[in-house]
């Protein structure tokens, strides 16, 4: 049976939700990675994929400069990497320097790939929708890469940034 | 390691995807639901959900039409709805008359709820976005509801619709 209930609560009922890290470079060249629950595909052909960002995130500005961006896949090892992208702001803090995380350069865009994700998808900026206190940026897939080996992706699992495998 | 592949062989490393229910009705009235994969927040203040939906479903009219719809998350027990949703066309299907399925009224839109859901959120039509093969509608949502019973949600396991609950 069904109760109406407000928003928050029923978004309570989400988890296990995925969880992606979105690296864009600033205009000083710095890469900087943003933990998202919110992200989905958008295209099958031509391969599409977007996200929502919060307006006052850093990686705004970086998206809009660079017109790029990368959307890892981290695997369920990887928590405490995307716990500290997630909670640090790219405008005081090089994420990639203070935290060691694996990085290689990106094939067809002007990014970086996270080396131990389950995937990486390497992403032109297509379009930029305003969703309330969100902004939807859509990306049209130019590269694609897959762990070469098999690893289970990271999701938030309750409340509180619980991270940690869905199964 | 990263192995540079194609598209659809990084999308196979999405597993577990979160399913909803999209359910809106057509120029005659008619409630028809649809499953989909790709689905997400897309705000806080004011609450919004994005889903992207391949450009031939009947589902884009029907949004299109009534310029609102409902999300549900399906319960982990409702894998065969989701199915059945997901696998016949409401170009010549009742599929809420074909397939047993609780429904009760929307209370802020002309739409359904599915009523042994997890959760189901009233949206009304907030921007549409064409993004290749699919289009991106963004709901405004105006009323959620949760179900009386801690339900677990349900996903996609593995390719060829292997449906059931992450957990």
């Amino acid at each position: 049976m069904q109760k109406q209930v407000k928003f928050e609560q029923a978004v309570r009922t989400k988890y296990p939700e995925q969880v992606v890290i979105v690296i864009a470079r600033d205009k000083k060249g710095k890469a900087n990675p943003v933990t998202l629950g919110w992200s989905m595909f958008a295209s099958g052909t031509p391969p599409m994929m977007a996200i929502a960002l919060y307006k006052g995130h850093y990686s705004v500005k970086c998206i809009r400069h660079s017109k790029c961006f990368t959307i890892a896949f981290p695997s369920a090892d990887m928590a405490a990497a995307a716990l500290f992208f997630g909670s640090r702001s790219g405008r005081d803090t090089d994420k990639f320097a203070e935290f060691d995380c694996k990085t290689a350069p990106a094939r067809e865009i002007d990014s970086a790939l996270l080396i131990d994700a389950v995937a990486n998808f390497e992403c032109t900026l297509q379009s930029q929708t305003v969703t309330g206190d969100h902004i939807i940026f859509v990306g049209r897939v130019v590269a694609a890469h897959r762990n070469t080996k098999r690893k289970k992706r990271l999701y938030s699992l309750a409340p509180g940034h619980k991270l940690g495998p869905a199964s």
